[in-house]
């Protein structure tokens, strides 16, 4: 017997994205995102919803770019400090000391610390009430040489990103590896059906 | 300085998520989602991305309704089949021995043994090219009683959900907590700007 909790945003695990743009004037912002995730394959595309009152809202309105910036867990303070400030009132890269670098990509920077980071061409502004979806093709995904393993193929142990849980209001890293895709499943598809 | 990766589907994390559907003929349908989170908080949206050749796509667009049910990672496997079966051929829940369960509020089935459940009503269906985005919105959060902390919060070291990790092909369980949310970030906030 399951318990009702109401009609609210619970979900597990929420993505910590820091998105990245240029206001009017050309002044770098960067806010932390939650609400966003990968939204289709081809072309690819993932979103980022804000809020009307946000900063960032009227700069990806502008510019039509953004970039997501993947925090490793080394950031936690900061994704989370860029997520509670406004870029109206302070410089937030400046005051945590990190380093803006302008796309050659897209009208807009994405943060050197940060070990991946994708840059999107604005597609869709979506309106759903609070929160507009923004959905950007993703024009390329960067990362750092030393989240490459051997193969040159990126891996989420040498990335070391970390999630929101939303109910819990708290941040969490990545534990251990359980399976494969299209292959840990195999045992279940090779059962007779129980019913 | 950054290795260019190309324009993919990389990101970190996505989450794991069944949705659950009835097809015209009543018969229930699951399927896995990795491309899929909340989209927006007022009202309560959250979203999967699904390619029209599934078998869920019209069972969606037919029924305008999804459940999505969180599994704990006792059900990696199971999750990882209903990724890779198509519910056109056979009855997926039946060969994992898993048990639906008609939700009372939309016209859609949950899975009983995951821990947690979202009931949606289909908003919007947003043709993104090789996907589709179905935003739904939650009209009730469902979770099992032994998945509530003491103080009846959900708590994500009860439910243990996992994450897909796109690149690597593989899942990934929820490792340490790191802090929380408008608290951890406190110590930069209160730093001088240093640029």
């Amino acid at each position: 017997m399951k318990k009702s909790l109401g009609a609210k945003t619970i979900m597990y695990p929420t993505p910590v994205l820091l998105v990245g743009s240029y206001d009017r004037d050309g002044r770098t912002n960067v806010m932390t995102a939650a609400w966003g995730g990968i939204c289709c394959s081809k072309p690819p595309c993932v979103y980022v919803s804000l809020r009307k009152a946000t900063y960032s809202y009227s700069n990806l309105m502008e510019r039509r770019a953004y970039t997501i910036s993947v925090p490793s867990v080394d950031l936690v303070a900061e994704a989370d400090y860029f997520g509670t400030a406004s870029g109206r009132d302070e410089d937030k890269l400046a005051r945590a000391g990190l380093t803006a670098v302008r796309s050659e990509l897209v009208d807009a920077p994405y943060i050197a610390e940060c070990p991946l980071v994708l840059e999107c061409r604005l597609v869709h502004a979506i309106e759903l009430g609070l929160h507009t979806q923004f959905v950007g093709e993703v024009l390329d995904v960067k990362a750092d040489e030393g989240v490459l393993d051997a193969r040159g193929h990126l891996s989420i142990e040498r990335v070391r990103p970390f999630l929101y849980a939303p109910p819990d209001r708290a941040y969490y890293g990545v534990g251990d590896m359980l399976g494969g895709a299209w292959d840990i499943g195999k045992r279940i598809a090779e059962t007779d059906e129980q019913a």
